[in-house]
């Protein structure tokens, strides 16, 4: 079989390990009326090598977007364009540490982040985070300990736990990490994603403490094929990436694709498909939550999530989710085992599932397995 | 003014240095009837994240488009696809050095590449090619010497000097440097762009040494901006590659592109436009020997191109060509002085132009403009 897609599964199989989009919305509509405009022969800036920060008017476009998703005026100047937020990462941590720093993130955390960071040479230490994400005392306390450079945070809808920081704790935190020197990176992917109540500001909205570096991403309010998302942060650093031989070479990154974005952006399409996936996703999250209840009841705990693309479950009696797993696939049906999550095996008797890339019959079906799974 | 590629120029300014395509022969039918074709809502693969290596029917595509161009069969098991040859390089040397190994380079080169090698950590030591490229026992010495873990090669209309590595040194070349275990990364983006005689086969040819890896790219043969080329390698090598975090957090790079690339492959419009290429370029190389050769006459010395983008020319009577930049400005002409290219100041006395950037038209008034700068 001739390999399209990052993961494929057997046939029958309902994985909700996967944290993807479902083909089935993938916004091909979008992308053509995209197409259309931008090669009709006038603008050849989306085939000619473009800036390193990326072209001007997807960053223009960017920004204006950016500002009302937000609720605060983004510069284009604070914006460069990137292959996406993991080689965004890729590139941060290769180039604003040095092999041995050390790196802080959540416990539990997004766990493909622990292998980007490992890969930049970089010691990955975990800091526990509470039902409001961080909290000052404990971060403080290990910023004292490991001296790292760098505390990489998902500061809103966290995967896996959906936790989101308070407003309050954004500025406390930011000003910690500002006085110790430590460069926040805040994975904010899913700050556009929030379904019921409002997200606080992002942690991109502090840029003026030159401590904070924003990521954010087209994979998940978009298509991830397009490998395209931005990285928001003080002059200084942009300068700083962008002075990379590679950027001096090819110029920046995915610039056709950049410009096919800048289109998307411009007209209401990026809008308008971002409120269809919230009202799909807000939908899934209330139908999760009740077939969690109503089929798997108290053999499962968990807090509904407010956003994002997961549900962090909790295994009551403390069974192993890894060791589940042969059953789990027996029975056709899959989840990500909680304890990829911690950097020290932590989190054992927890699941994380994702809403996001199945429909509702399958959503179901899925659980129905669970339950089975689960006696 | 917003910037929306990677050099602008002053108006009136033909700067012979830019080595990019031309913008008016930019393929955009040929992408939006790819975009056409990719985007009826049937196939999801080119908007979801993409395997590590690059989607598969692109690789199968690209594997017989380069089986027919190389001359031998090509397997897509040996290739993988990159954000353009940039940063194919950076990946390639970030993964397979560690900080400290030295790399070698020809002398001249590509001067952009050192950069990129000084970014991973390496030592960059130059050794110089003759007419035919890389020599023998000058590079056997220089093994010896510095006991380098890469060797950086344009093996074919090299980058600046348009020197070709004969048929017969490729193969005591790729023997020299499995026996010392030095991979030869090859850049061979100008392969498919010969215009007189026949290339070589690539060194990508010789992958079953597992000594030699090849760069190829998009960039020249389509469109820049697409960012889009590829490794050809031992498949231990991409292996390594792809084990990074950055490719199982996020799938194979540029993947949209890469099924776009592949409608490109698969119908005849890739053969048809690089045929287009080669018959623009063979004119325009003839076309700049002879107003070289009418205009400048005996004032300078070179070798006609057979391939490639570039004419590497001295300046007879030892003159500073960094000295004369400007004066060449004030002129409103440009080029690349030939010290850019070396890692220790030599080819003072050079300047490289291209003729891929300029129409017939450009190239007469900027060799008209030289022959001011030069009087």
């Amino acid at each position: 079989m001739i390999q399209t897609s990052q993961f494929q599964t057997t046939p029958g199989m309902i994985d909700l390990g996967i944290g993807q989009p479902q083909l089935e919305i993938l916004p091909h509509g979008i992308l053509r009326r995209a197409a259309e405009r931008s090669l009709q022969g006038i603008d050849n800036s989306l085939l000619n090598y473009g800036p390193a920060r990326g072209d001007g008017y997807f960053r223009l476009a960017l920004a204006e977007f950016l500002s009302r998703g937000y609720g605060y005026p983004v510069t284009p100047d604070s914006l460069m364009a990137t292959g996406g937020a993991s080689q965004a990462l890729s590139l941060l941590s290769g180039t604003l540490t040095k092999p041995g720093d050390t790196v802080l993130v959540e416990e539990p955390t997004y766990f493909l982040a622990h292998q980007i960071f490992a890969d930049a040479g970089l010691k990955v230490v975990g800091v526990p985070i509470g039902p409001e994400g961080l909290e000052l005392q404990t971060l403080s306390e290990a910023i004292s300990q490991h001296k790292p450079s760098l505390l990489y945070t998902i500061p809103v809808h966290q995967n896996p736990s959906g936790v989101t920081m308070t407003e309050s704790a954004r500025g406390q935190i930011v000003e910690l990490c500002r006085q110790n020197e430590v460069l926040i990176l805040a994975d904010e992917v899913y700050q556009l994603l929030t379904y019921h109540g409002s997200a606080p500001r992002p942690l991109a909205s502090f840029l003026d403490s030159e401590t904070v570096i924003s990521i954010g991403s087209f994979s998940k309010i978009l298509a991830p094929g397009l490998r395209l998302g931005w990285i928001q942060a003080p002059s200084s650093i942009l300068d700083r990436l962008t002075s990379l031989g590679m950027f001096s070479s090819g110029g920046g990154v995915n610039q056709f694709t950049g410009c096919l974005v800048r289109r998307v952006l411009e007209s209401q399409d990026q809008e308008n498909y971002l409120k269809e996936l919230r009202d799909l996703y807000s939908h899934r999250v209330d139908l999760l939550d009740s077939l969690l209840r109503d089929i798997l009841g108290d053999r499962v705990s968990y807090r509904k999530p407010e956003g994002g693309y997961f549900f962090w479950v909790r295994l009551v009696g403390e069974r192993d989710a890894s060791a589940l797993l042969p059953e789990a696939t027996r029975h056709q049906v899959g989840y990500r085992a909680g304890s990829r999550f911690s950097t020290r095996g932590l989190f054992v008797d927890y699941l994380r599932l994702s809403f996001a890339h199945y429909g509702d019959d399958d959503l179901r079906r899925a659980v129905e397995r669970l339950d089975r799974v689960l006696n």
